[in-house]
């Protein structure tokens, strides 16, 4: 049985001491913990934990595709002390960082390059937008839902020529399709959205990356992979992938405000050859790749100032993801996919995501019953500590929640989150007088 | 006298313990405490403390001109559990620290409109380029050192037709040069750096702003503010200013991550009027505004995952600075570096900012005798737990030392982070054979 040791006077201690003197205290929480009455002399308790305490204060688990749940020691690891980002100290963890990120996305060619930029996840779209494509150039855009609109859009911002092939909400382009439009015309690149958060949808990237160097061999493969990467299986070099972006608070399972991506060579060489300059200052490739690389072999360099804490936490989180095999990690997100798409159906309900092969692992996309509103579910999740996130593909935005399975929700069965939300969603349901048909 | 608690089990205060048992525990950090024998019973002792103790590990005193050292309430926030970034907790977290932020740069103007977003300090300098001005615009600026180079380089690649009117290293340009240049042409734009971090040069803004509106009303005042908001007197309003940027990571004293500015509502005009798109996607002002100002309605909003932990410890930072009078932090600030300044110069050394009046208060770029070398000097000052930064000027890159006093190492005198770093400066240099001519 969890129990708590005598507190110190830490603040960050106390704050987690007076919420568990709060009435409201909710007991279902990951965090929660069995109080121990303050009569009771806590060390003559036995020292061994059936699990340890979390330092976190008990709250509500957010199930949403991203921000997930955080391990104690990566949010730990917000709270380093201030270091110089030119240090030998900081320059290490960063450069670790960066070779860590190479084991995470399966490359092994050192012409590859890991980038982390300050910045959201969408900043990674900048970085293509404004580095592998010059003005006037055709990019194909797989169209997938509210994110790969959202990627033509930068792209168009920058002056690329884009074509998005859409398909049906809940659906992606098939290859087909695709092969038909890349013999076209003459595409710079091709981008394809590994899963749209916005529909749950999971895209298929090595049959497509064989399509690509096929029929078009200088088309790079750019993926956004803000949703996949650290839940679903990428192999950067064995599927010959030529970007893939992401950001910290999805999968990899540290706190928002980092931009993360890998470049092939050949993504570098069409940065390198570029006719015209980069066309973003902050979010030139050609700027961070010496610091980047600088970094990597351990020298201090500065274009702008990186967010130490921030790398000190992806560090931790690296660190936590490359101690066991990959493919463990991917096996057990689709466990826990394949349980919560289970007990979907079981409830009667459909996925956005209609296609089996098309369901991503690490988030669920879930249509409603029609008499259960989306402004009636998601509070009474909340109120049993569970929180799912709304809707937002502008088609069916009021018509279905989302919910984000991934990191240590999945990998930490202890915490019960997903059990919980389950529960907590069949619940929901019935409050609202939903009965499976 | 500080004590220690009886330690708890979390993993942060093993590794303070840890450290406390380390054999080189430096005695002489801002962290450092009397360590008490273990065989003292502890709960005897006296519960009233001098000081509190910091929840910090010991570590060397980082005095560069950003990032600062940070409170522990601020690093402590860093930590805060996963929520939502549209959730009514983080909404209301957000919309407050923006409307905090209206008060310290001293703005009650509701056309004011400040920002936040994820990313670098330099990341305010696209906000500026890829939205306030159009490319073939005219842009004069102010050339003080790297950063107005940087500024000028960052307008530069979204197309606009930069005038920089460059000072002698360790000056700054003069009024009738730059009315005289205003004169030349129409400028949609002047850009001032507000303390030019690489040389510790001070530039004016209420005299210049005056004559800008007087000789030139409709150029837009962009301030970059990056290395003296918080720490120099910034009045919005009153001085008639249409942009300042900032990072979180100097005087605010929040970690690095956060891009923080402020606009008039003129910007917001020459925003809303330009005849072509901003010319960036993620650093679109036309896409963050909506957001920015449904957060603080305390209207949840998404155009890109904001840091949550990042703007929590923001807004602890906030919280305290505008705890007290901001005249008197100036004020603070001002004695602190009037101290260090004097010092300097009884130690017979020079500063980059040759005039007393153009000295920035929260930091000052120090000559090196033709003696000793920076790489001499910056290990003996890290052997006495002090961190200066090098010179990053080109022209003198290697000749000077940068030394940087903001935020907590100001402000709680009982760290003594000031006296130790004068104090490590000139034992330094007497190890190297310094001695005052």
């Amino acid at each position: 049985m969890p129990h708590r040791e005598v507190p110190d006077a830490s603040p960050a201690r106390l704050s987690l001491i007076s919420r568990h003197l709060a009435p409201d205290y909710p007991i279902n929480t990951p965090y929660a913990v069995e109080r121990i009455p303050d009569t009771i002399d806590t060390s003559l308790l036995p020292k061994t934990q059936t699990r340890k305490m979390s330092t976190q204060p008990p709250h509500a688990t957010l199930l949403i595709p991203g921000p997930i749940e955080f391990d104690d020691a990566v949010l730990q690891s917000m709270s380093h002390y201030s270091e110089s980002h030119v240090a030998p100290g900081f320059v290490a963890t960063f450069g670790e960082t960066l070779s860590m990120l190479r084991k995470l996305f399966q490359t092994t060619d050192t012409a590859s390059q890991p980038f982390i930029v300050s910045g959201s996840g969408t900043l990674g779209w900048d970085l293509v937008a404004a580095n592998l494509i010059e003005p006037g150039e055709n990019v194909l855009v797989l169209g997938t839902g509210y994110f790969s609109d959202g990627f033509a859009d930068c792209l168009g911002v920058y002056g690329a020529k884009v074509t998005e092939l859409k398909a049906a909400v809940g659906s992606r382009p098939q290859l087909g399709e695709i092969e038909k439009a890349l013999s076209e015309k003459r595409y710079k690149a091709i981008t394809v959205t590994h899963v749209d958060t916005s529909t749950g949808v999971l895209s298929e990237l090595e049959n497509l990356s064989s399509l690509v160097h096929r029929v078009s061999p200088d088309t790079l493969i750019l993926v956004d992979g803000v949703c996949s990467v650290a839940c679903e299986e990428i192999q950067f070099d064995a599927w010959k992938l030529d970007g893939v972006l992401t950001a910290s608070q999805k999968a990899i399972g540290c706190p928002a405000g980092l931009s993360i991506s890998m470049f092939s060579g050949r993504a570098i060489k069409a940065l390198e050859s570029r006719k015209t300059p980069p066309a973003s200052y902050f979010a030139s490739m050609k700027k961070w790749l010496p610091i980047m690389q600088n970094y990597e072999n351990k020298k201090p360099s500065y274009f702008a100032t990186p967010s130490p804490q921030l790398v000190h936490a992806l560090h931790t989180a690296l660190t936590q993801i490359l101690s066991k095999p990959l493919k463990e990690r991917f096996a057990r997100h689709k466990e826990a996919s394949d349980k919560i798409k289970k007990a979907i159906a079981d409830l009667g309900l459909k996925q956005v995501a209609a296609n089996p092969a098309d369901q991503a692992h690490g988030m669920t996309a879930i249509y409603l019953p029609e008499t259960v509103k989306q402004t009636d579910i998601l509070p009474s999740l909340g109120k049993r500590n569970v929180i799912f996130a709304g809707g937002i593909h502008k088609e069916i935005a009021t018509k279905y929640i989302r919910f984000g399975h991934m990191g240590v929700s999945v990998l930490d069965p202890a915490r019960g989150d997903i059990d919980r939300a389950i529960k907590a969603l069949q619940e929901g349901l019935s409050e609202h007088g939903y009965q499976k048909a």
